[in-house]
């Protein structure tokens, strides 16, 4: 059994940030590795998931998971290696993914646990076959109800969950329209992954117009990351009988004034139309099956992926704030 | 035959209204009574439905129906006599419902005219049986999907439309609020209507809390007709899986200025809600099912209804008007 030498890194929310989270918004500490009770398990992280999704749990308030309390070690998706078990169904060597947060080490109950199939890299778990994939699967067949033929625009179309969507859009016959916020990132989307299109939102002359030369038959689901400008944009090309698919809101989450909300949403009622949120938490019971069906497209090379690994826990508040300046590039992660 | 000695009084749109309607956008013109020719039949309007969306189909650009033309006659749901007949279906002194518009006659083929059995008085065919029933009953239960036990908030609840909503929430044993612009129409709601509670937007200190407080276990159904703070407010309101009907927005019909958008939409996210337009017109194909409950929930007492006649269509553009200050008790209509 390798007993670690090392102290626990902990990173800690010292305080909720207005708009960008800065240096002083984390606090951190050095703790002993703590020992696993009877029925538990002690996991050394290897990699942390960044989401953006993570700005708003920093946030007071309601949400659909409680705010991170101050001083509370910072809630993350991590993908770790078994140090010592007290569980029979656990080994070290084990890997497992679980949300044991921004820190070195954790203390799980084995059933919090989820452990990943040796052949599966780490880094997979938490990007296409993990919550990532998941997300963009459910949100986009089960929330959008695609169906074969229709044409799915999605904004934050490069990142990690956004490009999912559009393959796995091309995987079931359909148009798949992105938007992005660089040339580069555009390029990869149609040359790499398969859109039919991609657009620039930060030099469109006129979005509007250049989202209706995309999707010339309207946008049958328009798949949502961002919010603001773009989703009202999106909704003025809004197909009969579209679905919108409120994933999340990066352009909002650093807003320190209410959000200016969707002004064209009667759009909804003219194209009888539908606007809905989800969390992915709720698919719970069908993980299996989604991530069954990911992993076959994965093996058919019909979903492909990029991933962006910043090195050492300590570099991860930085690394959050590259959602925000759109300088990331595929699914944002830290080696732990 | 009875063989009118009148002219046609018609009202025609004369210019695209800024804000709210003034005279000079309608144009008055009297032509002779039209002659059918085969297969039609001449009907001379008896009643003349006024509805907030004829405020949008006044603008320009896209809508669920095109917009009326300059010089056209004003678009508007009618309910007439058939005073000539040439088609062998209809003969003189039926009374037919139709979308016949804002003029003394019209000629029209019985195809596009729909029989009201005799017993059924003419302002009950625009009224509960009409599409304002029709759009309360489709809205609620179809797109709002409502269920036994739950909440079901309506704004413009005094309105024609939202005092048959909450009464059909009542027959399905809901709890039902209604949100109204004075003391008195809300007093109808409780004391007439049987709704749970009515709060009153204009004078309410703070109307999230006053909804909170009328809807403690949240909002399952929010039906709105308003749009603008309203809506923004009952979305802080909404429950587990709440469904938001959007049936129309009177409160921006007459705005200059693109609408505010309703800034609290993320609350589809966190509560895994959906906000859904529609256009009743698309249940064309069952209306005598939804009519047939509606004439039973009448004959049973269960639905009650106000009717707002205002004398000679001359008087029309004038009452349109009333929508918008608010005015206007029960549904408002013209007798031609």
């Amino acid at each position: 059994m390798t007993q670690p030498t090392e102290t626990n890194l902990q990173i800690r929310l010292a305080a909720r940030p207005k708009g960008l989270p800065k240096d002083s918004d984390f606090q951190f500490t050095e703790e002993p590795i703590p020992q696993p009770g009877e029925g538990q398990v002690l996991v050394r992280n290897l990699f942390l998931s960044l989401d953006p999704a993570m700005r708003g749990w920093m946030n007071e308030g309601r949400s659909y998971v409680p705010p991170i309390g101050i001083g509370e070690v910072m809630r993350g998706l991590t993908v770790g290696e078994v140090v010592e078990s007290r569980h029979p169904d656990l080994k070290p060597g084990d890997v497992v993914s679980s949300v044991l947060g921004w820190q070195r080490y954790a203390v799980a109950r084995a059933k919090d646990l989820n452990r990943i199939p040796p052949g599966i890299a780490p880094t997979v778990a938490l990007g296409p076959l993990g919550m990532t994939g998941l997300t963009a699967y459910f949100g986009l067949l089960d929330v959008g109800q695609l169906k074969a033929g229709e044409t799915v625009l999605v904004s934050g179309a490069a990142g990690a969950v956004g490009s999912i969507v559009g393959q796995i859009a091309k995987v079931h016959d359909c148009r798949a329209v992105g938007i992005a916020g660089t040339d580069d990132k555009c390029r990869w989307l149609t040359e790499e992954l398969g859109f039919d299109a991609a657009i620039n939102y930060r030099t469109a002359k006129d979005l509007h117009e250049e989202i209706r030369g995309a999707c010339p038959k309207g946008v049958d689901v328009y798949f949502d990351n961002v919010g603001g400008e773009i989703l009202d944009t999106a909704l003025r090309n809004l197909a009969f009988h579209a679905r919108v698919v409120i994933c999340g809101a990066i352009s909002q989450y650093n807003a320190t004034e209410p959000p200016k909300g969707p002004a064209n949403y009667l759009a909804l009622l003219v194209q009888r139309a539908r606007m809905e949120g989800f969390v992915v938490l709720d698919y719970t019971a069908r993980f299996p099956e989604a991530q069954g069906q990911l992993a076959r497209w994965l093996a058919e090379g019909k979903l492909h992926y990029r991933e962006d690994v910043v090195e050492g826990l300590e570099n991860a508040p930085k690394a959050l704030l590259r959602f925000f300046d759109g300088s990331n590039r595929g699914k944002l992660m830290v080696r732990v």
